[in-house]
This record gives structure tokens, sequence and C-alpha cells, in this order.
């Protein structure tokens, strides 16, 4: 098949500048990682139980769902015939199976695992799970796809011995299959606003569920609508006539067998979405639904049989689960704008339009200033999310095993870093991934460019897992206290050790004034000292905003929601600041030269990029000169140039295989138009040659005009 | 029904500081038209023959494009039965149909309307059209619906009287429903490398069509893949062995009555796309297909039945066209930005989420700042576009009287200056529409929240008629010329008269150093200046850097695409501030006190968020000062607070019925939660209880597990 390649493509790959192969290893940590990353994706992608079907956007969403349910099915079992047991390639597994179907429980399954892990060596966990033999808790992974979702890491984490033991076999051979039913119509974020009601009878030991509301129907949680038979309900506990605050509790909501409603619950599908389509995101309502005292997850607190309340012992939050969740969006982000920068970048070097000189042949459209300007910038973005999710992943690693050591010192930065980084990377990677999709012109707008599909499906992660801007300022609740800190004398550690230097706290204040004279806007690292100085800057002028608010005699909580446009931007100085710092301490870790330089120019066209489109951050303060700003275009340009050659290669580093990127454009073959062609005659539109509208509407008007 | 309103909004709404129905006449253009408007609007909206359908989220694109095709067929006969004549009542009448379902060829009737209007005036219009009596000149914009789009306008500016009486009748009766096939999969905005040959044999005196390449495929032409019988070909013509470029060509595709694609054609739907899943945009391959010599559109050019090509007499270029159709583009993003809008904040007001004050009642998410902070600056930029889209339609009627008295002096400018405004608004509505969307958290991804489909409708706006990056670059081409006119001495007028006083032309260079001191960032006026100086900075540094690339000895072209992305700045900032200048302009002219305070308001906070948005811009060459720059951030937080009262009544003022925002987040009564829940129990998933998947799938797995 090589000899087919597209010649531009062929070209763009020859003159490449250093080996992709030595990067796709940089990016997978390591050469064995990426064998073995690819040894398990052509175990998937070669197998026609997984791929053999129709494209996802010729079919409908019934269509799709059913689809979604077969694989979910198929891969229980895959999984076990594969031997695939370490938690990394679960994920590799299931990512690549994602990529072309989202599941009908999209990343709660990972909550799964993870509980697994942090919480699985007591000899507790031995029971839970009947085995501890690697191959039998992957296979319980895999049963999440199947609608269980946080069902399973909620039993776990909250459920007693006994409850284990009743729900955990069902649940393992799919006899239940569960969700978690915790998103209410009217309530996302704020869960204490909850509605949902457990009101406990003593007389028959039971707990009476209502959703007293409209706005109290659980709505959202994935599989629920059609595929679960049971939902752990989050829901306020009423006893002896007091509320006592959210509680968990395991419901039945569809007869075994028949996997009908039962009487009392009303549960469906919330309707069609901006993507998503194969997941059945559900709605439950429940009427005076009475369930077993035992059906309440009572590991933690408890109900007594004539309705005691017993507070729970400890109820730890975890922190270590969100982290770890985030630090997976952020992995994601870099992803999903990689896929797209691939597929936007591959077309660019295949189409041909317009022209530049008249009378010469059309120009590859990736020779036009204004193209490579687009994308470019992205490219470089997706690579500074990589570096970004690496040093995540690495420092959770690094903070869990500390947190076993009884050291949680670094665990509330880290949370509220990932908070802040979840946001910021989210929100770029979903605009940056649009941007690419009009990149790509006309064609972009089809779904066979895989764009929109890309788009709908990322999109969702800057609302979901933490609002972005309610993530922001958590990162900002921490920064403002760590501002605090300062003031108050205490040397700060970890990425906001900047703020020690503020201005406002140094012996000598000229030192900023100094500053910009010894700039070198070729240099990463004097790139981050700028980026530094702008983050300390907006968290200074967001914690004064706070101060001045709180001084004309507001509450604390009125004086932060009129700070709260401040913060958002000091915590995103602040995550900006980290990513160029995690980018550029990333290039002299580099051995191979040719690999080091281009990432090189691609880690100073982010900085640089970054500093023009905040070029008022920068020019107050005088942190950069109205020169520097004009040196710093000039140079962007300049890089533009420098990249151009190499820009093919550096998404083929990313590594996608066709079927994962699912884009006729973005084809590694580049033979884009003759396959555009057979996927649109495949379009269910052309299945009649003659539509049946034609008979039902145009042939009587033609006869009656 | 008034009695049900939701409280939250019944109380933003006595609230108010202004009447908003006086509001919506300002932007109606007077009472009466809004009367009018109002009255056409009921005649549809009342109208089951339109209404009276399922919702088209849960409809198949089959199903959807046969409603199109059944709605197309009904407005042929209603408007002719309602008896509207006015072409701009009959946009009204479509865009509201628009609103809920996309046509199977979209804008493009416009071109037809256009041309009438233009071009109809001669005798041979008479002839053409069989009767000038208005009503059946809108018969005949109708049946544009049904897939002509292009079709007709080109038929009665390029075909001879002979062609216009062979075809004309045939498609007034719907015989031939035609559409204009132009674009090819390998060539959008560049025509000059369209593929398609046309080779005349004189021996059979025809035409012989060919697609010799898979990219030479007719690619994109809205109702071409389905729906229409006839194609107007665009093809490059040869005749005696010679080419003589680009030519139309009357093509039948399908075989009358039967409606099967002819021998020689290879027709059909290019596939799902993202959004517009009514219109059946279409492929034609012709192979070696022949028409008669007749066939050619020759009132231009002609070839001779011995193959004699004779050229042209005129080549005129339709300048209006463009203007016109760019003009209602402009419109179309103040509308969808309008929409979507309306649907967030009334959404915001109604949602109440999460607390400020703890053990308080939780607010209305409006309260938010940043909620503000997201949506006023976009509600601002709605109003904005209004009044640029007002402002164009006006100029485009002056100009066209101008035209008509022979003085063409005033059309390059409003060509230039629509090409920018047009990809200066769509991007802009696009970017904002998706913010909206987002600003709904959970319930914006639902399709019920209307939001998806506005995007998905609006965002190919920046690519078709006229990229925008391509658009934004014949803005700076004209500016450049502007530009060069000032330095040889000519006095420019017009909205680029500011080039006149740039720094570089005048006598006092330090005019600009002592700008800041007077500039007040409460005066529109005073905001629109600083806008200009920026706008004469980035032309000039546009300039100088193509002349730099010049020095370097570059051929112009390349210095052009080397200095393309300080052309697009130049001409996003031109686009910047005629829209700041146009509406500050508005202002005075604005009678009601109340209306016109509010409006200040918003004007303010669109030029200051713009200035806070691009801080770098203004701080370079001191426009303004650093301590501005932290007035303006500081302003923009007293108009949000300011705004916030009146937010529900600016939206209402836009007047959108309940079934042309197609929102259940956004009704007028605000009664979200409870019809979001019929919205979702109608969802095609939940018509059967249980879905066949569970006993294919599920069921299976359970025993084997």
């Amino acid at each position: 098949m090589a000899a087919t390649v597209n010649q531009d493509l062929r070209r763009e790959r020859a003159a490449a500048s250093f080996n992709p192969d030595l990067l796709t290893h940089i990016l997978d940590g390591g050469a064995e990682n990426t064998r073995r990353r690819r040894e398990i994706e052509n175990l998937i992608l070669r197998d026609p139980d997984f791929f053999q079907h129709e494209d996802l956007n010729f079919l409908t969403r019934s269509e799709r769902y059913e689809l979604a349910i077969k694989k979910s099915a198929t891969m229980v079992k895959k999984i076990r015939d594969f031997g695939i047991s370490d938690p990394n390639e679960i994920m590799w597994f299931k990512k690549l199976n994602q990529i072309v179907f989202v599941e009908p429980v999209s990343v709660h399954y990972l909550m799964f695992i993870q509980t697994l892990l942090n919480q699985g060596t007591s000899a507790q966990q031995e029971k839970w799970l009947l085995s501890s033999k690697r191959l039998e808790i992957i296979g319980t992974y895999a049963q999440t796809e199947l609608g269980h979702g946080m069902f399973l890491p909620t039993l776990l984490h909250q459920a007693t011995a006994e409850q284990q033991e009743r729900f955990f076999m069902p649940a393992w051979s799919l006899e239940i299959i569960g969700t978690y039913a915790q998103t209410e119509m009217g309530h996302g974020t704020h869960l204490r606003g909850l509605e949902t009601t457990a009101t406990y009878d003593p007389e028959t030991q039971e707990f009476v569920l209502n959703s007293p509301t409209v706005t109290s129907i659980k709505w959202w949680p994935g599989g629920l609508g059609k595929t679960s038979n049971y939902a752990i309900v989050l829901a306020q506990l009423y006893t002896k006539g007091k509320c006592y605050g959210l509680h968990a509790f395991i419901v039945p909501i569809r007869e075994m067998g028949t996997h009908k409603p039962l009487p009392g619950i009303t549960v469906g599908d919330i309707g069609p979405k901006f993507g998503y389509d194969e997941v059945d995101n559900g709605y439950l309502k429940m009427d005076s639904y009475r369930i077993p005292r035992e059906n309440m997850l009572m590991k933690y607190a408890q109900v007594k049989p004539d309705g005691t309340y017993v507070k729970p012992v400890s109820n730890k939050l975890t922190y270590g689960t969100m982290v770890f969740v985030r630090s997976l969006l952020v992995k994601d982000a870099a992803q999903c704008l990689s896929k797209a920068c691939t597929i936007a970048i591959r077309y660019s070097a295949v189409r041909h339009q317009s022209e530049i000189e008249p009378g010469e042949p059309e120009p590859q459209i990736l020779d036009f200033q204004t193209q490579q300007y687009k994308l470019f910038p992205l490219l470089a973005t997706a690579y500074a999310f990589h570096f970004v999710g690496a040093y995540i992943k690495e420092t959770y690693h690094r903070v869990n095993e500390d947190i076993g050591q009884g050291d949680l010192s670094e665990l509330p930065e880290l949370h509220a870093l990932t908070a802040g980084l979840k946001a910021y990377t989210t929100w770029t990677a979903s605009s940056a991934i649009e941007a690419c999709r009009m990149a790509c012109g006309g064609h972009g707008f089809s779904h066979c460019s895989g764009l929109p599909s890309i788009y709908v499906t990322f999109t969702p992660t800057c609302t979901f897992e933490g609002e972005n801007t309610v993530m922001m300022l958590q990162t900002a609740r921490f920064l403002m206290k760590s501002y605090d800190q300062v003031r108050s004398g205490k040397l700060l550690c970890g990425l906001v050790s900047y703020l020690n230097d503020l201005p406002s706290q140094r012996i000598q204040p000229q030192q900023v004034a100094v500053w910009p004279a010894v700039l070198d806007i070729s240099s990463p690292d004097s790139l981050t000292e700028a980026y530094k100085l702008r983050a300390a800057r907006l968290v200074e002028i967001a914690a004064k905003t706070l101060q001045a608010e709180l001084s004309h005699r507001k509450s604390k909580e009125v004086a932060w929601n009129l700070s709260s446009i401040d913060l958002v931007r000091a915590s995103e100085a602040h995550c900006h600041y980290v990513t160029v710092k995690l980018f550029s301490e990333k290039l002299p870790k580099i051995q191979d030269k040719s690999i080091q330089a281009v990432l090189r120019n691609l880690c100073l066209l982010y900085s640089l990029y970054g500093i023009s489109q905040k070029a008022g951050d920068f020019l107050q303060e005088s942190i950069l000169t109205d020169s520097q700003i004009a040196q710093v275009h000039q140079r962007i340009k300049e890089l533009l140039t420098v990249i151009r050659p190499d820009a093919v290669a550096l998404v083929d580093a990313f590594d996608f295989q066709d079927m994962s990127l699912g884009s006729v454009l973005g084809r590694y073959d580049g033979n884009v138009y003759e396959n555009l062609f057979e996927w649109a005659k495949k379009s269910p539109l052309n299945k009649e040659e003659v539509h049946k509208s034609f008979y039902k509407y145009l042939k009587p008007l033609q006869s009656k005009l």
C-alpha cells in the first residue's frame, strides 16, 4: 500500500528534519510503551468483531446505541481473551474503541479502576472481589461499560460487607447493570441542592424514595435511559422527622429478566444531544418507591431498624480520585487536539487551492501563511498539553506514594492545579478542535472529516467532571490562600513559589523595570520567566480586588463573586505559566538533537503565540516593551516558516492509525478525494435511487402547477 | 397563559428600566414594520401545515429531508395564498421556516430575488418571467426552494431569449427542478481551478461533458443529491482544440417523470454533515455525457455550430449581488446570536444553582459575575451587529440608487467592507453562539436547548459565500490600496478616511502622544476614536510589512502571502472600528431616553470589552495607558451590574416567538423543567419500553457470565 501514498505527503515525509518514530517514543514515555501500545491497538483494530460495521455517521441513534451495547458485550469477553491486565493497557484498549464510538458509560469506568487501585489492598477488598487475580479484576472493569459507571466504585467504597456480597455477585454476572444517579434536572455542580428524598419508615423498615419536584428528577446518568436495571441513587435522608443530608441508596429500577421499569419508577432516555448519540443518558423519577433499609449504603453512616441515625465516623474527601480523573481529561485534551491537528495538517498538505503566483500550479494550502498561523500554534498546543498530561500523571503517582507514607502536603496544590489545568486545557482544546475543522473549509463540515465528531465528543469535558469556571475558581482559591501566606511571611514551595517574589514583597521594587532589558524572546526559559511575572501580577490584582471588595464591608462570599472575573484571569495566567514552564523544562531532557530542535521551535511558538494573544497583560507593568511585542510578532512568522517542513512529520509522530482517526481527510496515505467519493456513495440517502418524497410531494406538485 | 409565567422572569420583566416593545420597533426599523412582521409570523406559526410534525431532533436524515421537501412544496402554494408580495416580507416568511428547518436550498434563493430586482427592469425580463405581476414573481422565488437555488438566476442572467423560453416554463411548473453546480471536490474558492470539461463536437453539434478526475466531481450543490433533475454546470469550454475557460451549461441529470439518473450521469448525496441534515448537498460525475450545443448559456459568449468561439462583449462583475448576499449574512449573524443570547439569558434567569451566601437560597445563575461576563458582552455584540446589518442594507440601497444614476464611486468600498464585515461578524457570532451554549451547562448540550442546532446551522456561514480568511484579505486589499492613495497625496473619503490622519502623514507627529490624556472611557465617541487609531496603526503596520517583503525582491504575490497575518489583523481592526462607530452613531438617533441609556451601556460594554480583549493593540503606540486599561477593566465590571436588571428585557426585545426559537431553555414563560421532561419523554429511544438490544446482547451475556 505504501506505493500508493499521495505524492505530497511522500515529499513532506521525506523532507522532515527528524525521525517521527523517536518522537512517538517520547510521547509514549519510551520505545517499549510504543511497541506494546501498537500491539494492543492492532489486536483491536484488526478484530472484525469490533470494526465490521457500517460507518457510525450513517446510523440512527437507536442503531448506534445497539452497536454500542454489542461492542460493550464483546469487550467484556475480549479483554479476558487477550489476557490484557495492565490498567494502562486497558485504557488504550478502551480509548481506541471510544474513538469510533462513545460507550454507554463514558469516563466514569475509570473511577472504578481508581477506587480499586487506591483502596483495594485491604482484606475487605479480597472479599468484595471474590478473587484478587488481575484477570478477574479486569473482567470487572469491563463490566462498567455496560452501564455500571460509578455504580461499582460506589458499591466497593460505601457498601458494608453484607451489601457487597448481596450485590457484587449479581453485578459481576451482569444480572445487575448499575448506574450512578446523582445529577438532577435542577442541580449539577451544587450537590447540597439535590432534592430527591429517602424517608425512613420504621413500620416496614423501608426507605420511601420520592422525586418531590420536577427539578428533582434524576437527569443525565449514562446508561440510565435503557441499559441499567439498578441505580445507586443520591438522596436527602430523612429519619425521625429530621434531614441528615445526602446518602447513597441501591435502587432496583427495572425488573430482572424482563427489564421492564418497576412500579413507582419512571425511567427513560433524556433525548438526543450534541454528540454522544450512543449513550442513553437517562432520567429517573420515583413516586413513593420503597426499598429495604438494607439498601442504604451503610459502611459509613447508618440508619438503625428503629430509625436512629448513626453518624459516619470519617468522611474523607476523595481528592485523589478527582485528581486522577481530571488528569485523564488533560491527556484527553492533548489526544483529541492531536487528532484534529493530524487531520487538518495532513489535509492541508494534500489540498491544493488558489494561487500564490499567477500561472504557477496551485500550492498546497499549507503554504499559505494564514493557514500556518491557524494550525501551527494549535499543533504546538497539542504538544504542550501532552507534556502537561504526562507531568500530572507522574506527579499524581509521586503524591500517591507520599500519601502512602502519610505525607499529604502536596495534595492540596495538586488538587488545585489539576482543577485549573482541566479547565484550561479543555477550553483551549475545544475551541482549537473547531478551529481545525474550520481550517479544512467545506470538507471540514462533512462527517467524513471526522472533525465534527471529535468536537462533539470532546466539548462536554468543559462541563462535566467539574464545570470549567467552577474549576478555575477552585484554583483561584488556592492561589489566594498562597498569596495570603506570602503576605503573612510564609515561604511557598511548588509551582506557586513565584509568589514569593511578588513585586510588593521585594526589597528592590525596581527589579521589574530592569527585567525587559534581559528578556530573550528566543529562550524558552526567558519566556517562562515572562509568564511567571504575568501570573504573579494577575494573582496580585485578583487578591487586591478581593481585598477592596471586602473593605467595602461586603460579605466574604459577595466579595468573592464580585472578584471572580479577576480570579479566573489569575487562574488562567497561572495555568498558562505552568504549561509554558513544563514544556520548556521538557526540552533539555530530550536526547535526540533533531527532535530537541523541532520541539524547541514548537515550545517557542506556543509561548510567543500566547504572548501575542495576551499582549496587554505583558505590556502592562512593562514585563515586555512595545518593541519586544513587535519582535514577538515577527518571530512567530519566522517560526511558522521554520516549522512548515516538519509539520506532517510532527502529526505523524502522534501515531494515530487511520481507523482510530476516523477521518477521510486525515488518512495517512493522503488519498483523500477518491475515499471521499467512496464514503459519500455509501450514504443512506443514496440507498434508493429515487427518494420517496419525489412521489409523495414533487410529482403531485408538478402536475398541479 | 400569562399567569403561568415563571416568577423569576416575571420579576425580571417588571424591574426593567425600559419598554422592550419600543426597542423592538427600533430593531425592526419602525413600529409598522414590527406589526407587519408579527402578522406574517403568526400566519406561518399558526399554520398547522408548517408546524404539525415531530420535533426535528427526533427524525432521521431521510425523514428530515422528506419533511423539508413537503414544507417547500407547501410554501410554493402558501405564499401565493397569503398574497405576500414584498421581498422583505418574503424573507421573514422564509427565515421563520429556516429557524425550524433548513430548506433543501439555503441562502442561494436570495441570489434570485437579487438578480430579479437588479436586472429585472429590462424588456427581456418581462419576457422571461412571462408575467411581471408581483405575485407570480414571488411564485418563482418560492420555486427556488425546490432545488433551484442559483439555477433560475443564472438562467435569467446568462441564457438567450430562446433558452429562456425553452427552460423557463418547465422550471416554473417544476418539471425542471434545477441546481447550480459550480464547486468541485477539489476546488471551492478558486474558480479558475475547476476541472470539469465541456468539449464541443461539431459533428453532432453537441458538447461532451466530462469529469476527468476524481477532484473534478461536482460536490456540495444544494438539492443536487436527490431533488434536482437539471443542473447549470460550470465547465472549462474546449472548442477547436483550445480552452476558453469557464462557461455555464444547462444539463439534464435525471429523467423527467421517473426522476432516475440519466445514462452517463452519476449523481447522489454527499453524506451527513455537521448540521444541514435536511439538505441533499450532492455530487455529480459526468462521463462523456452529451448535451446539445443550444444548452450552453449563450447570452454573452457563444459557440457557433462549426465550433467557432465568440467572445463575450462584456463580462461585468456582479459586485452588487455579492454585496447583497453578504449583507444578509451580517443580518443573519445578528439574528442567530440574538437567538442564542435569548436562550442563554432567559435560562440563566430561571436556573438557580450553588450559593453566593451560605444558607441563603440558591441565586439565579445570572447573578454570578462570571456568568454576566460570559453573556453580556455577547448580548452587546448582538445589538452591535443588528446596527451593522441595518447600515449595510441602507448603504446598499443608497449605492444601488447611485449606480442607477451612473455613479459607481462608492461600490468598491462597499464591496470591500461587506467582505470583511461578513467575515468579522460570522466568526464572532459563531464562537459566541457556542459560548452561549456552554454557558447553559449540561442542558446546553441537549438538543432541546436549541443551541446545538443554531450553531451547526450558522457556523457554515464562516465558509460559504466566500471563506472568511479570503474575505478578510479582500478587505485588506482595499485598505492597502487606500493606504497607497494617501501616501500618494490623495484625500480619502468614506469609512477609510481615518487613513488621511495616519501619524506618518501628519505634520505634528506628537498628536498621538497627546491623545490618551483626553480619552474618556465613558464616551462612545471617544472610544470610537481609540478604535480608529488602532485600525490606522494596524493598517500601517500591514502596509509596511508588505513593503518590507517586497523590498526583499520577492514577487508581489509572495510578499502578499508573507504579509497576510498582518493584513487580516488590519482588516479585523478596521471592521471592529466600523462596528463600534456604527453602534455609537446610532445612540443619538434614539428618541426614547430610557432606551438610549440602556443601549449606551451596551455600546460602552461592547467597545470596552473589545479593548480589554485586545489590550496589547491599544497599549502599543500609547493609544491607551496602563492605567486606562485598568480603568477599562473596572468599568466593564460596573457595566455588568448596570445591565443586569435589564438583561431579560433586552433579549425579549429581540422578539422571537417560542416556535421560532425552538428551545425549551429559552421559552418566554420560563417553564423550563416541566417542558424538558415532556420533550425527553417523546425521544425515539423511549418509544419502546425495552430496547431490542437487551434481548439481543444483554440477556444472552447474562446467562453466559
